[in-house]
């Protein structure tokens, strides 16, 4: 192997090396970057797919583009590697998602090339028009701000509303479609659909060409009807011109659908139309994971998809035998498995039916799940609805995206008090993805809402025995939340007779005399570890497993508050009106006086890093819990 | 005057009564329910304009549907008067959004025709659909689902999000899409650009008629291009099959528009279409007002018009000469001179320009006002667009529809720790529209989200002297939080030099020695009268106005905890995981042992009213803050 292997990649550090290369040698700069990003994904694991199908337009863009004084929005942010790569990040993409290491998505704080900070999805053309919007008050007529968006993204209503917006203030927004028709999973939905169609479909633009083409053949005509013709093919025209496509119906200039592999003619396109004033969209048709045969063949797959060998295309994944599962295969298996007892349970999620094993019910029950896209709003209403007619929804939303369906859970599920089961899956801290992915905020923003039951499994077991909960009649509207990754059970331990929980109501996990331990959720097993260690150092320490949040269970709080003067409160939410502020309330409202100290996510925004490296970074590890219990117990 | 005004109406007490009346008498129980509603609206005000819109669809509905086994879910709800007349709520209409009285809102825990409880926009589709599919499953093929929905409420990104999965699934959802081209401020966006342009232009129905038969008349064409020509010809009929509107494009059948105030052709449409399978729209063009001239004549003006003469069209305001101003007027004045001196300043609105008084601004810098439409999340999003390049948005939201843009606020602007001033009116009990609209999460849920500074000013001048803080530099993402309606100064003495307030810091009001009052924003006010009755009973009371939820003013909090050992907060927000919870939290981070009564809101949704009616209901009133305290201090 030649030592040199990326001859052209060497001499681009930034956008403007890039800028000094001749256009017909970018499509071996292209080259190079795919190679490169095998290389290093297949050795530091990251968003795949999304970035070999997004090679051509990044390059294409910083070609044309003034970065970073003109800006780029890159939509959710995990297409945005070749970005990074091109903007001086390409000595440290090893780095890319580890722990100190830069930043799977954008972040203004880490590139100045990096003009808007994403993670979440569908925010680029609102993001965008405000960037562009403002340019034009400051009178920066010269600065460009292009906003790229998947068609997955589009299905977000969010993405809807920028762009209803795009057409009423002056602004010159340029607006690439990445149209890969695929998101995580295979994008379903009408603008889908409709997007496909322009795309397929022979008719649009070469239709247009040709309905002028037609009218001047009119022209050599002798037919006595050729007025009447005339009149109606110019109404045809003018429909076309108005309607024929949503975006220029709605003042949007469109160009496209193109070829999004093709370099040099997305250069020189970008070229001819990023100065013309106004909104635009510019259509691109890609392939994710092009170029790497494996993932151009099974995208979803290929989404993120660990380490692999790059020669064969084999992904290194760990026998799991023997492994704890999964909590994600814990709630897909348990729902498919009371969904077979239950005709009233549907499963329905906002397009992450493989991120949180919905797929178990897919498979064996299509007409009972609903991936509704990229839609976390729609998700929950579109339950609520299916709930007021007296089926039982589990709706599985991250915690982080549950976020963007606040007010439908408030106001469509619990004023109503409709018997929505919520499964927050990716509560607490994910890892890699950082701060715009973890859960921290679900128990807070929860807690204060009325109707709502809230519970935190300690275990996969617990998890199973809360969703049958859940189901039973009259349990209302319920949340269950549980984290990402491995439980605590050897394989498959935790598939028991179901069993029902009693609702607010918590357990003594092990007795103790000196102080009292309340955990909620599977920190609990961290917990007990740590209690475990202040034990051997002759402590007497009794732990609480709280179960649920709300209610609370006030018979086991009055037992404790009784009994000890010291009390800690574990959670992996944040501290600021979570669990532990809950134990607060019941203490004041009912005149206990005992010291508490309240262990939880700080008040800031965590960054990436594995979860064993960022619960050690905010003392929610073993020996972090141990450090901060023996801190507490010192003051008193 | 005839005894018997209604001699129709008088005879419908349900649907069932309306059924036996023949069609051709609609138009004449159309014109009654009109006469009832003006008759009604100008002595007991509600939402009068689109009430007037939506007499014949309702009629319609009603007239052809079998409410209610068949359902009718109203976008908004405020559209859901003439509905609620209809089915036996006639006699009662007189109570309607008074205390104990029927809700402004369908509520399906009043009467069982409303299927589904609404009252924030843009949610209908996304429940109906959950509705229909949920039919569907039950096998319930004759249930007729349908969602009615305004113009204004289709530019939320729900409305859209239901759209683009309305065809994947097996369902039988109509729409109504009521196009009244005004929403409670004239729309703009894109959307009602091209809804326009369906209605107005000539070419949609009629070409696609016209077309057809243009294609029989090349059949009697002699020229040797028809072949040519019929090819061209039919690429364009496939393509307006697919692609000329865009709820077609997405897979959703579309019938109109049609004329919204014919009632009797309203039902013979729905009567035909009622049973054909899969989503469809029934697109009807209406006039907010219909019927009564002045609303018709300014629709924005008689959304919600108060009392009103009903013979001259004269509203009955009462002369604000003398009286506290608006909170209301004060951020639209405020803002407007603000901007004045600083030109990076820009107001934001979704669709609450007259409500929220950004007019103030946009009637003098229509440039830097702007109006998304009902798209908060949008709102949030571009705001920060605006905000990443250096322009310092106000973004005004009622607190309510905050909630829907939630995710905004983290990920997009305090996670980017991005300068955007969240003005959040209708803060606390915002009275007559109930239960949707209260203001009572805004402290808990943003008291947990890192980067935010929260405030509320305890009157019009500390909402004027926040309103300059925020905008000064380095002062990052600030909520000011306030209420609606009447402020305590008389008429304008607000209006002083602004006033640099330190962020983070209370102050006290009145200084004493048995125990201390801390409340935070205007019920301050309430606080203060409920102190000087217990200083009337000999209590000597410390009262201080936090004026900041976070950062919370910590020095002060030590000075009062080393002071008192009984503390009192007020709030008008929810009591789990407000500002009570942040003393709290305070205390047991410092070990104070301090005793706390907490007063706020509490954990149940409340329902409508007056705002004196219902802070008295939950012992937010002088007497009710008296009492708790009362009752706290004897059991100490």
């Amino acid at each position: 192997m030649s030592k040199n292997i990326y001859p052209l990649l060497d001499t681009i550090n930034t956008p403007d090396d890039l800028k000094k290369i001749p256009i017909t040698e970018l499509p071996k700069v292209c080259e190079e970057l795919r190679s490169f990003i095998i290389d290093e994904l297949s050795e530091h694991p990251g968003h795949f797919a999304a970035s070999l199908g997004v090679v051509e337009i990044t390059v294409a863009l910083h070609y044309i583009m003034k970065t970073p004084y003109d800006r780029i929005v890159w939509d959710v942010g995990h297409q945005a590697y070749i970005h990074k790569i091109l903007t001086g990040r390409r000595a440290q993409f090893h780095t890319n998602r580890q722990y100190k290491g830069i930043s799977g998505f954008p972040k203004p704080e880490e590139s100045e090339y990096d003009a808007f900070g994403v993670g979440h999805a569908s925010t680029s053309i609102s993001a965008g028009l405000g960037m562009s919007v403002a340019a034009n008050l400051k009178q920066e007529k010269d600065r460009h701000i292009v906003a790229v968006i998947g068609d997955g993204s589009m299905t977000g209503g969010l993405a809807f509303e920028g762009l209803n917006n795009a057409s009423i203030n002056p602004n010159n927004l340029l607006i690439i479609l990445n149209d890969n028709q695929i998101a995580i999973d295979p994008i379903r939905g009408g603008m889908h659909h409709y997007l496909v169609n322009i795309t397929t479909s022979r008719t649009y633009n070469q239709v247009r060409f040709r309905l002028s083409k037609l009218f001047t053949d009119f022209n050599i005509l002798t037919s006595g009807k050729k007025r009447k013709i005339t009149q109606i093919t110019n109404q045809i025209k003018a429909s076309f011109a108005r309607q024929s496509n949503i975006f220029e119906g709605m003042n949007i200039r469109y160009f496209g659908p193109v070829d999004g592999h093709d370099c040099m003619n997305l250069a020189r396109i970008l070229n001819e139309i990023k100065d013309y004033n106004g909104p635009k969209v510019l259509h691109i048709v890609t392939k994710k994971g092009k170029g790497y045969k494996p993932a151009e063949e099974s995208a979803t797959e290929w989404h993120a998809p660990g380490k692999f060998n790059k020669e064969t295309g084999e992904r290194i994944i760990s026998d799991p035998c023997g492994q704890p599962s999964l909590y994600q295969d814990v709630f897909g298996k348990t729902l498919l498995e009371l969904a077979e007892k239950n005709d009233k349970i549907v499963g329905v999620t906002p397009a992450m039916v493989s991120g949180c094993s919905l797929n178990f019910l897919m498979e064996k029950m299509p007409r009972r799940a609903f991936d509704v896209g990229i839609a976390e709003g729609h998700a929950v209403t579109f339950s609520a609805g299916m709930a007021s007619e007296g089926m039982i929804p589990f709706c599985n939303i991250y915690s982080s995206f549950m976020q963007r369906a606040y007010d439908n859970v408030i106001h469509d599920v619990a004023l109503q008090k409709l018997p929505v089961v919520f499964c927050i899956d990716r509560a607490g801290l994910v890892g890699p993805d950082g701060a715009t992915h973890h859960g921290m905020f679900d128990l807070a923003y929860f807690r204060c809402i009325p109707n709502l039951t809230i519970a935190a499994p300690l275990n996969e077991l617990e998890l199973r025995n809360l969703m049958y909960t859940a189901q039973l009649p009259g349990k209302g509207s319920f949340v269950i939340r549980y984290p990402k990754g491995k439980g605590v059970f050897c394989h498959c331990e935790w598939e028991q007779p179901f069993n029902e929980l009693p609702v607010g109501k918590g357990r003594c996990l092990k007795p103790g005399n000196d102080f009292a331990v309340l955990s909620l959720g599977s920190i609990g097993n961290t917990a007990t570890k740590a209690i475990k260690i202040l034990e051997e150092e002759g402590w007497s320490v009794a732990h609480y497993d709280m179960r649920f949040l709300k209610p609370i269970d006030e018979e086991l709080l009055h037992t404790v508050a009784k009994k000890f003067n010291r009390i800690v409160t574990i959670e992996d939410g944040v501290i600021s009106g979570g669990f532990g502020s809950a134990v607060l309330e019941f203490l004041a409202e009912n005149g206990y006086q005992a010291s508490v100290k309240r262990i939880g996510l700080p008040d800031r925004f965590i960054e990436h890093g594995t979860p064993e490296e960022l619960y050690h970074e905010v003392d929610l590890d073993v020996n972090g819990i141990a450090n901060s219990v023996r801190k507490f117990l010192s003051k008193q």
